[in-house]
């Protein structure tokens, strides 16, 4: 879904190389004379000197991508040809695919981080948007989880070593491996403008994203087919590894248990894993190659104390709900799995769609009301060049379809199915509306929230600062970025003073905003809590689409199966996006 | 797909605002100050007058994509839940939805009509790259076959009115004046960039497009079920309306036989139809609200002499292979088709392969040696900002991942099978690999042609127009787009005299280059040729894929139909608009 953003801002990207002056270096930088940018086309209409790096830029790319294609689509292949009792192709198989892959990727990463640390122009300049400290501190911990699970599957399998394969012992191996070396990668080079070996480099961070994708389409599948398992029984999926488990070599032993019910339960973490490091490493990517104008880069050093400016409303109405939703989450569970009684199971499911009925209703709500409160805020658009914003909306919008997809045929399920209607189907209409609802007002609120400068301007008291302080900060930061030769000479950046009438105005703005920055901080905490809830419950195993029988009735389990399958990780990823995006929203407000 | 490149190029726009002078003009053009673009911030660093316009303008866009999104999806689910014999969902349904998007739709186009018509202000530029002649010129084409087949139609469902319920006859012709219609409204206003009404206008457009993409989705769905039907007797497809037909009602009459055929053959057409109008609608929606510097528009005005600076040679190959091609299909046809004789039906599946194998081999050297060719190439890269080459270069690689899917399942099921391998399962083996070769290796030529300077200014011997041409076509066009009052007084732009020297230069330069453009002329021609018939093959029936029995038997005939039926309706528009471009290639080369 994201290669075909890749095409649309070499304009920008052009535009920026041009923002740095109308320095005419042909190095590595990638910088060459600019005859379309606004500024450079009136002075060379059409003698304009040919530049071979020009060419191969493009072409790198579109190279990479391609790449990029043929190995998700194979691994798409291995994977789901894999997830079905009848496709001759095994788990072994995408184990073996996927521990060739992750080898080269470790290869590439630990070339990538001695190459760069050798040459001191490799990297010109960083990306401030790119990787803040809480995208990789999230990374970490996912990482730490994901190896604990490495323990877990190690031990399982070795607990039956004697007939399987050894790659099913190798994978989670070489796994923990990849997962060590890709966390300290990521969390070095997150911010890295690569201007060495462009072609490699972009190669390099496209097989990671792919060996990322295919690892996040391995376990989906794997943890699908355990779900599935578990509620359609007499479906033709097949749990990896499970099977051989079950009939040549039993898992008796309590010890063979605990592992393997640890690594179901890890599963979540190893996903979100996976596309953390797809994301950052695709931020990379578009980073290759780029100088950035330091203007539009200052802006993400604020000095942020989280709850600073809240009343802790928005925290404690959303720990409120987050307990809430773990207690209804933990009886749902036994409810449903436990006991096979049809009563105990409705009341189950009926209090889990009440519950997201009133958690889906509030956050809603809050977001009408976080996005009413931006059409008063005065705060400029931020519409500078942000390939992190960019793939963060994209996502948004992408993961968001995955939900939709379900909700609609939930709908029209219960809609066209006349015969049987009961309080379960009202409330699972209700609830596929209000999720339908609820993930168009929350994109909505936090587009919005993301394209706002932040506040700090406004608020600094110290005229001097004030006055001076973006534009010198302005002039370091290009002089930081590109060698000084570069910098054209004869025009520097105009210093503009700001007159202190202006400066007085805007401490007035301040003030008058400051009860709409305090409402959209309460906001933001408040949707962020829900949405780590309204994470959890799908993420640890509750699966109300199986378990109310309509759908399955309407669609045919096959159907119904695949459509879940194949959406709902996209609607779980959605949420843990969204958070990312939330605390982003509620440090610029 | 389209959706997230969506949110990619706002800073281009803005930049393109920017072109435009710094004017403050703040009607409905959306023009405001710009203190963030690469002109201006060094002027008004911190001091911005805020501009409400500049909210709304990205949140018109977020909400037309989620109407989009939402609409997408409702369709999306009941025209799949149509598609099986077992769900609850009928044809009718989908044909009741669809009329009434239409209607909704044809209301919404005559609006637009009549409101540009009496605003003077409305339209206050023109995109030239968007609408060319010659893609305007296939709408119409692909819109006469479509209000054919909407005769066929309504026939075929008239000879049995009497037990259908009316929508089944009212579909048809509202399809028929919504054609109408459309292709009127895209003639006219496919370049427009519409400055009143802009949200009102981006949801207009979104819902046109999600109307052609939902009707896309019914036609290409309705032909699925039919193929398979015919191959896979059974599956649990339906055809929507022969089920009613062949158990109450019988198309018994020769008319009635005589339309239903007739309406099967005319299917493609009327797809081809629906994605062209997406396509130029799309376009359209990005162009809302958007001012274009002149100076990169004036390039398509090219007096295009069709076979000028060519031997002949690509079209006599290429016509020679759509010969060979079309003696193939019928022999396939008829072979599979009628006669069930296995050894028959093999030799069919043995020289439908051969064909294609050679000539993908063809056409995959020929892309190579095109690329090679633009190595070489002096042409200036063109990086300016062109929605509609963003578009075509995304759908040329977003599309091309169908065909690649169905290749990649291919080479799993023949290399994973080792126990039946013979030579069919060798020519499927050689035609999956050449199938992924070539649409790389075309897809590399094809955005590489996409993205240069057309030679026409190298070309051009009057040096008085050399000179002064350009420059003041530029200004000229500025004037036009923007009134007069918007334009800076004080800055007008540099007009840049180029000295005699380098235009003799040039023309130099050109004649060396003479060999390497009648080169790529010829490649074009002949790739356009090949795509022509590697077109018409899938669309007008043939299914190796169902006939050539390996991969239903290695994924079983649902999975094995679910993954064709998604999959060849991007690998057959891949096809077409692969000959789109190619066109495009051959008149800038």
């Amino acid at each position: 879904m994201t290669e075909d953003s890749v095409w649309n801002d070499t304009e920008s990207i052009r535009r920026e190389d041009s923002i740095m002056g109308s320095s005419n270096k042909d190095d590595k930088g990638n910088l060459g004379p600019d005859p379309l940018s606004p500024i450079s086309h009136h002075k060379f209409p059409l003698a304009v000197p040919h530049n071979p790096k020009d060419i191969w830029k493009k072409g790198g790319r579109v190279f990479s991508v391609l790449l990029a294609i043929n190995l998700v689509l194979l691994s798409c292949t291995l994977v789901s040809g894999g997830a079905f009792e009848e496709v001759h192709v095994y788990d072994y198989d995408v184990f073996f695919m996927l521990t060739i892959v992750m080898v080269i990727t470790i290869a590439w990463m630990l070339f990538y981080l001695l190459n760069t640390s050798r040459h001191q122009n490799a990297i010109l300049c960083k990306d401030s948007h790119a990787g803040p400290i809480w995208l990789r501190g999230g990374l970490a911990f996912f990482a730490i989880l994901t190896l604990v699970m490495g323990v877990f599957k190690t031990g399982y399998y070795s607990s039956f070593s004697h007939c399987l394969s050894a790659i099913k012992i190798t994978y989670p191996i070489v796994q923990a491996l990849f997962v060590i070396i890709q966390t300290y990668f990521l969390w070095v080079s997150a911010k890295d403008c690569v201007h060495v070996h462009l072609d490699v480099t972009r190669c390099g961070l496209m097989l990671t994203l792919t060996t990322n994708l295919a690892v996040w389409m391995s376990a989906v599948t794997d943890e699908s087919v355990h779900k599935a398992q578990m509620k359609l029984p007499n479906s033709t999926h097949r749990i990896a590894g499970m099977k051989a488990g079950s009939t040549k070599c039993p898992c008796s032993g309590k010890l063979c248990k605990i592992f393997q019910d640890g690594y179901y339960w890890l599963y979540p973490f190893n996903i979100e894993y996976s596309l953390f490091a797809s994301a950052m490493v695709y931020i990379m990517w578009k980073n290759v190659g780029r100088l950035i104008d330091q203007h539009t880069n200052h802006i993400h050093h604020l000095k942020f104390k989280f709850f600073k400016g809240t009343y802790f409303l928005g925290v404690i109405t959303g720990l409120l709900i987050v307990m809430l939703g773990l207690a209804v989450l933990i009886v749902y569970e036994i409810r449903v799995n436990m006991h096979l009684d049809s009563k105990a199971k409705n009341e189950a499911l009926s209090i889990y769609y009440i519950f997201n009925i009133i958690c889906l209703s509030l956050t809603s709500l809050a977001s009408i009301g976080g996005s009413i409160v931006y059409r008063f805020d005065k705060r400029v658009m931020d519409h500078d060049k942000n390939p992190t914003r960019t793939l963060d909306v994209a996502l948004l919008m992408g993961a968001a379809l995955g939900q939709y997809a379900i909700s609609y045929y939930s709908i029209v399920a219960i809609v066209a199915n006349k015969t049987s209607r009961d309080q379960i189907s009202a409330l699972n209409l209700s609830y596929s509306l209000l999720m339908i609802a609820q993930h168009t007002f929350q994109n909505i609120f936090i587009i919005e929230g993301l394209h706002r400068q932040p506040p700090e301007e406004e608020d600094k008291t110290d005229p001097q600062q004030d006055i001076y302080g973006l534009t010198f900060v302005n002039v370091n930061a290009v002089s930081l970025c590109v060698p000084e030769s570069a910098l054209p000479s004869a025009t520097p950046p105009a210093l503009a003073i700001q007159s202190s009438s202006e400066v007085t105005q805007s401490i007035k703005v301040s003030k008058k905003m400051h009860w709409r920055r305090r409402f959209l901080k309460e906001i933001s905490l408040f949707l962020l809590l829900c949405n780590v809830i309204l994470w959890i419950m799908p993420a640890f195993g509750a699966r109300p689409q199986f378990d109310n029988t309509q759908e399955r009735r309407f669609y045919g389990d096959s159907m119904w199966a695949a459509i879940v399958d194949i959406c709902l990780p996209f609607g779980i990823f959605y949420r843990m996006h969204a958070v990312a995006s939330l605390l982003e929203v509620y440090i610029m407000s």
